[in-house]
């Protein structure tokens, strides 16, 4: 069986979805599409064999040609398309955020608990990446004791200058955020947000890097960073020292050269060439899940506590101190679904 | 357009190319499957939902709605899939060997040469190893100069009773031999084999480890390793060293840890561990090229040449020292078609 | 022409610098020791070929055939003798610390500046580790740019239950604190401590880990950790991210050896196997200086700067929150002194 | 005690060992230099506090200020100087090659064994090197159970015009010899000589890279290469397969940096640079052992092997084929003794 998916919001994000359902994936085919940019939406759709173009994401939503549903609009439009989902009871896959107010988010989780079982899927991608599955792995072993302590540095080479502090928090934290809370097994109950010297490369006014301290339920600490115009490449780094012993995030590189007196590896240039299996593989995980009737990977839930954890960055950013961070109950509904990829069963 | 595959041969390995096809990659589905134990085929089809068992290789070619077929049986039975094939127009994957002696290869080489375009691809996965890729491109770039001496080691950390050392040289040195040919854009004119201390982990009278010289036409010497039994893991190694400098295979693994007084990361444990990504990016690639209406990949040459060395290295294997090889005059149809993937383009 | 030196304190750390300067290192001879316990100096002196054992520290010091004085006695002690050999204008290598307090360190500045000439090193001997100085090389050179951000994790595999919080700060903290200042080039003037969970192989009541944060005058931010029961081996880490670049400490085991699955090479079990070479180093350089009548190294001001961090990070570490640091003026004895080996010229 | 050195040659290497015996090491000085050139015998002995130049070898291995005597001069000088220090009941730590000749060797193994003592150490410093001797524990621990094949890859980044393709085998080639004897704990009983593809950067005529294989009694293969114009640094390689596992030296850097799209570490530049270590702990063992009254370290037999397979190498360069290595009976005096330092004891 085919699933048949309709995808809102057609920009780049979107764009790279559709190439990986099309020409990538297995089981899955793109059969509608709509876009703030109507134009685009049509173009997008006529390059594709079986795809229509709809006017908005409620009409793709109420399409009955399409099965489930994958959102990459902008931020601000997602409450509305993932409650219209919730409604018709299809499936979604919404990339993060999955809004961008708690009270949204927490709208979202009444709809899907209300509904009775999990529709919502969230692209909290990085839950699927070699790496941290790996690092989930050597946790899940016992191989280094309890956490303690975390280290999850996110730097990227250059950024647009459009790019504010506040979005350093909410789009690139974010991610450490949501990857914290699913190695830990813990939620974040505090945060602290220190600001080192800036680098001459960054935008005026931009606080670059940045150090995000998380507070984990578990009482481990989490030592975020963010640096986006770390010049070098897009590196991501990622320890958990334990009771017994430490897990790091290895290099990428598949090869080592030696050359003009040093040696060495590829530093990736971005988050395509880094995490490109890590997209792969949650996508088909959802594919999968949706064709057997059931969701998947991260739930609202994790949407709404990576929306909460951002928000209290964005007044440490502002205030200085820490910021004490609490959520409301975890419905059950979410305390029996799934919210990531198996163990590797490797080792 | 999705792509309709037969598969000859439904052992492990097509077993696991239909797994491939079914769950894992975009644009193909099983059709129809063959073995020589009929239960068996038939058992495959039925676990599928569009599959058909045939009685005989030769049906399963005939059926017309097989576009495409690959070919997983015993080795022997290959040459004659792979004319059928050829006669009836269709494309064809053949997993190695291409057929198991020089006439056998050269019938096909006739063929397909008769036939006056590319239909036949052979399952040299390792061209699609993320690492062999990254080691081509820097030979491509430039960035070691030109090649003078290469290693490449193949480690499995056991292999059944009834693996002989004829084997070794047939079904294990054939991927360094492949690999050594395309890495080094070079074919082999001598080989030497050498036999070092036996391992005691070995069953008897199997020579492990041997060593594989070989010669190559640019002046490249080959310093091919197969041990069979080395116990620790899987360990592919591999490293060319050019006139400015040397590139080799890192390892694999994605985290590394550190306790009880030691840090580090896991040897893979079998070619599924090492090679997955290989096997889907060179299947995809086939997928792709076949729907396109064109072959790619490793071609009938290199089956052809592969199946030469092999056999020089049985050879020097019983009457030791130095053995000339030699092949006939390489079609032109050879000469203009790929034969692996395109540069990553990363870097 | 061969230096003759006396030393104070002969327990643990005090033989293994009379068993340097004996047996492994050029240019000096142990002519004199003493120790609170009289019977054990008595001992020490007749295992060496030419020292006497003296009743006090002030004796040794005031000994004509004794050109020099290395202090290893109790910290509280460190005070006396350093004061003694300022007065005496004898050059004094003092292991660390200068002394226990801000005032005690702070008489002696007044001291040695007084006299007008350096007569103080104080083993802050990091500063000699082959790591740390490639890391101050590659600053120097310009290859990672301006440095904002600073890694520096210390880790234990135990300790003893008589090791206190306070006793991380000042005695395990305070070389996190030296390198920092040395390497970024600037001074401490803000420091914070954090909590994490405590690991439950700590003796109780035991903050372990803890995580130092440091603000430098030039903005830059240091994130220490002590682990001091970390149980997988004795693991210095450090990494510089700078504005173009980042370099961090390599692992320092020989070989790497594969078995059983895994990869990977030693963690070292204490700090003897880790820094040998940097004591080495240390006391080496001091010698030749000496010999030359002049001194080196870290000085009384590294001295004086180190005890008043650490005692910034008791405050921290008791009441919480942020502490400010601040330090008397830097006399100009201390502006032109060296502070540290020379650049390694490599590269 | 002080243990009074002479040096036969004052050259390159005689010089960098006098700095090492006057300013590194404990418990020896210079008292006596010669050379061939007696101008700069005097000049290099005005340099040192209490040396005087002598007019011969002869004189200065003679001169009763003189305990014990290093032999740098020119390699067919070696076997005078080392018979009369026999003679002489003088230790004498002599460079590499002992002699030239195999005749010659056997004339110090016959003087010596008719001393009844050792008194000859050969300058093998590889042995002393933290990689090496790494491997030799492993090796000894059983870690990787009995040594089956071993690479040896010795790379120059470049040599002068002066250098032949012989001066490859008995200069460059000789430490791949001498380590895989002492790793392996077997004599070499055959070798083979290969001619891969010529780096244009070499000079016309000779053959780099070249490939030394060497058989072993043991069984064990060595796969010796020499590159001496690789042109990206100085990189000494090893691997050594064992039954169970295998055991590699590491990388040598001490940090690693990351910049501009890499990461990545030093290669060293010299010899200088990455065996510094290893001549320092070698002369530091010879100074302990002769201070003591006895030799230690890779003796006569060793400098005599390796002469034996380097000779056996010269003929495989230029007859092509296999060449049988055989020595005579090894003397008891060989037997016993020391020809290497003690394991590190670490792990």
């Amino acid at each position: 069986m085919t699933l048949n998916v309709g995808v809102i919001g057609v920009g780049m994000i979107g764009q790279d979805h559709i190439r990986r359902l099309t020409h990538v994936l297995s089981g899955a085919r793109v059969v509608a599409v709509t876009d703030v940019d109507v134009e685009r939406a049509k173009s997008v759709a006529g390059s594709l064999p079986e795809a229509r173009a709809h006017e908005t994401g409620q009409d793709l939503i109420h399409d009955d040609a399409v099965d489930a549903v994958v959102v990459c609009s902008w931020g601000p439009t997602h409450e509305e398309y993932v409650l219209a989902c919730i409604e018709a009871g299809k499936q979604v896959f919404c990339e993060k955020p999955l809004a961008t107010t708690e009270e949204a988010c927490e709208r979202i989780l009444d709809a899907e608990v209300a509904a009775g079982r999990r529709l919502v899927m969230v692209g909290f991608m990085r839950r699927y990446d070699p790496g941290y599955r790996a690092m989930k792995d050597a946790l899940r072993r016992g191989d280094i004791g309890a956490p303690l302590l975390m280290y999850s540095s996110h730097r990227n080479p250059a950024v647009p200058p459009s790019v504010t502090s506040e979005g350093i928090v909410t789009d690139t934290c974010v991610h450490d955020i949501d990857i914290s809370r699913w190695l830990l097994d813990s939620e974040v109950v505090g945060a602290q947000l220190l600001k080192p010297r800036r680098t001459s490369l960054a935008a005026e006014q931009l606080q670059d890097p940045l150090v995000l301290l998380l507070e984990m339920s578990s009482g481990a600490l989490v030592n975020g960073e963010a640096s986006v115009n770390c010049a070098y490449g897009y590196d991501i780094r990622g320890e958990i020292l334990g009771e017994t012993g430490t897990v790091e995030l290895a290099e990428t590189n598949s090869v080592v050269i030696k050359r003009e007196g040093h040696y060495g590896g590829r530093v990736p240039s971005d988050w395509r060439e880094r995490f490109i299996r890590a997209y792969d593989d949650e996508f088909q995980e959802w594919i999968d899940a949706v064709t057997a009737g059931t969701s998947t990977g991260p739930s609202s839930w994790d949407g709404y506590a990576a929306t909460v954890v951002s928000n209290a960055g964005l007044k440490a950013l502002h205030d200085g101190g820490r910021v004490e961070v609490s959520m409301r109950a975890q419905p059950d509904l979410y305390k029996t679904a799934p919210s990531g990829p198996a163990p590797t069963g490797t080792d």
